[in-house]
């Protein structure tokens, strides 16, 4: 934790006293499932001493999930890292340059790194924060294989587009939509779209089983030679088809998935609440820009994200983000700094900072402010409040 | 399932009407603990609302494993794959060739792959089926970085002289520990040996946190280091010092695995008694080699593997695997086919079989039979009494 720094942003005592949470106040909050239905599903365990490999609640899960997403192949992991090392695998890149946005989660870049491919970073667009489809064909060349994009804060990118430039280019297009769970776009799942999605069912994540993740194929024998993949490569007790990795789900994790689909769109329309509360309270507030809903897209309200303009809000990002610690509000740099600037990745021709000027600003600028479905209506105008009150544009 | 083949190992059906169990028996079972128990430290996660994340639980578990193996650096990982892959890359081996075992789980080589490693396969030694140390010193050539052997079934390797091997030409050792929990050598922990070692807490492991691992390091720097590689490389909210990985257990497991280390040393005990029963049993059965307790070390019981020899037995390791399957006795063939059989590494030349001639005896010999704490001596009194009459030695 970076102590908040008060020369630059100094906090006036009167509005501690009146604004700070006695209990912190994190950014998200996991969506726990009710316990004593948890232990009645630990006690059909106990009774099949079964607690991992393929056990009936990851099977249960796996076509509940199926249904709920409508991504029929779906596989769990756990984790949605080792789900999209694996998705990589399966399409058999393991070599050349894979296009992706600078604008993410390490774990991104670092799944090429582990599969032995170079990053291409591509720069975002200035309102969805996703990758620029302008900016894709300029990148590619002949080491290209694929188009590795992220459904940034569940924001759906440009499918449409970026299909139509991959199947002119004949590249693979693998999503990140580790955030995305449940977004639906035009009516249709946006998992559905690509050769392969993956989501991550993290603690932080709308919809989660702690740790762990998903991998979505399009086709049978596609999701089949990904769950050879994610148990070592075994096909079967005398068979190992390649050099998979160790990726199940186990059945705790599973069980607790299987409460968590019973309340996640409650989860999502409280988000959604919030959601529409900050927009509220913040929406004369020069310098904070908000994100809107987009025309034909279910979101699910996975993050808040703002761009600070510190010319125009009077404070840094960094400033507001300090400040909001002392209130006991802590937000997140989401993303911040860029995958691009990582000593492993920095040193690459498209990591140059001139190349990527959108992606540049935004990780600058951006704060995910508190969002979670058991954030009451008074905390999001509290925070609000802050955020009002330490505008210095007067 | 492969089916048995009745015309090689015909099973007489007076045997089966005497022996056949009417459940079946595996080659093992899950510890489970305490539900009760179980539920109460969930409650403690409910009010914490700590999903993952070096969550209170996960400390205390690195805390007392590490107390309880004599580890003080010790790091719990979502499995023991990703504890090994990271191994690899904490020592910064990324390239190259490393000296390692074929008779072990896919997972042993696939690290190597994963980490852009070529396994050179040494054979092994026919009474501890570990890695022969004769045999380490020619394999050794300008690209080796390491060893990495494997205490199979928790027999400790020759770790005096396969340390005065690596000093003498500069070369790491990571210990595969995944087999030798609470395993001690000479009254010290056998995870103090080697550079790294990674043990594995899957379900078919003595101590389980249902699916699960930890790697443990020499040193708190070293640790430290390894903790930022399991979570992304990310060393705090601004710095990303390399391509890690989500390795990560979560609350959940550490949970289990807390109240695992109460009964663990009860486990091993009844294992203790199982391995004993069967070492009486099967005494005299000409063609059926058993391992014997290793002078200097306390085992853990975690596998019973024999060896059967079809001119002396009258019947080969498969037909027994068959025959033992009509008996519901779901024994298994660890580990057959070995390693540097699969299509992803038996073009190496240190795969071709006339190079691993005792590896290759032992595969297509062994037969792991079933051993838990639960199974009680009856069971493995009419298992062992299933072998002997399978036997057509008349």
């Amino acid at each position: 934790m970076k102590a908040r720094n008060p020369e630059a942003a100094p906090v006036p005592e009167n509005l501690l006293a009146e604004y700070r949470f006695a209990e912190p106040i994190y950014v998200t909050s996991p969506s726990l499932v009710p316990l004593d239905e948890y232990t009645k599903l630990l006690e059909k365990i106990w009774e099949g001493r079964r607690l991992a490999n393929n056990g009936p609640f990851h099977r249960e899960l796996e076509r509940r999930l199926g249904e709920r997403l409508d991504a029929e192949h779906l596989s769990l992991f756990c984790n949605g890292t080792i789900a999209l090392l694996v998705a990589l695998q399966a399409l058999r890149i393991d070599g050349g340059e894979v296009i992706t946005t600078p604008f993410t989660f390490p774990a991104t870049a670092h799944v090429l790194y582990w599969n032995n491919v170079r990053p291409v970073f591509c720069d975002i667009d200035p309102v969805s924060f996703n990758m620029d489809p302008d900016r894709i064909e300029e990148l590619i060349g002949p080491e290209t294989k694929a188009i590795l994009p992220v459904h940034v804060y569940g924001t759906p990118c440009d499918v449409d587009r970026i299909q139509a430039i991959a199947e002119r280019h004949g590249l693979a297009v693998v999503y990140d939509a580790a955030h995305a769970f449940g977004v639906r776009y035009r009516g249709k799942s946006l998992v559905t779209h690509g050769d392969l999605s993956v989501l991550s069912f993290h603690a932080t994540k709308l919809f989660t089983t702690a740790e762990g993740g998903a991998l979505i194929a399009k086709s049978g024998a596609q999701k089949q030679r990904i769950d050879f993949l994610k148990n070592f490569g075994i096909a079967d007790e005398e068979t190992v088809i390649g050099p998979g990795i160790n990726g199940k789900m186990n059945e705790l994790q599973a069980a607790y998935g299987l409460l968590q689909l019973d309340t996640v769109d409650e989860e999502i329309a409280n988000r959604r609440k919030v959601a529409e509360t900050y927009r509220e309270e913040l929406a004369e507030l020069a310098g904070i820009q908000m994100t809107s809903d987009v025309p034909d897209v279910e979101h699910n309200y996975a993050y808040f994200p703002i761009l600070v303009d510190a010319d125009l809000y009077g404070r840094t990002r960094n400033e507001l983000y300090d400040c909001l610690k002392a209130f006991n509000v802590h937000a997140r740099k989401y993303f911040y700094p860029l995958c691009s600037s990582y000593p492993t990745y920095a040193s690459l021709p498209s990591a140059r900072p001139a190349n990527l000027p959108v992606a540049g600003r935004v990780a600058d600028q951006v704060l995910c402010l508190p969002i979670f479905g058991s954030l009451g209506t008074d905390a999001v105008r509290t925070v609000s409040a802050i955020v009002r009150e330490l505008a210095r544009t007067g």
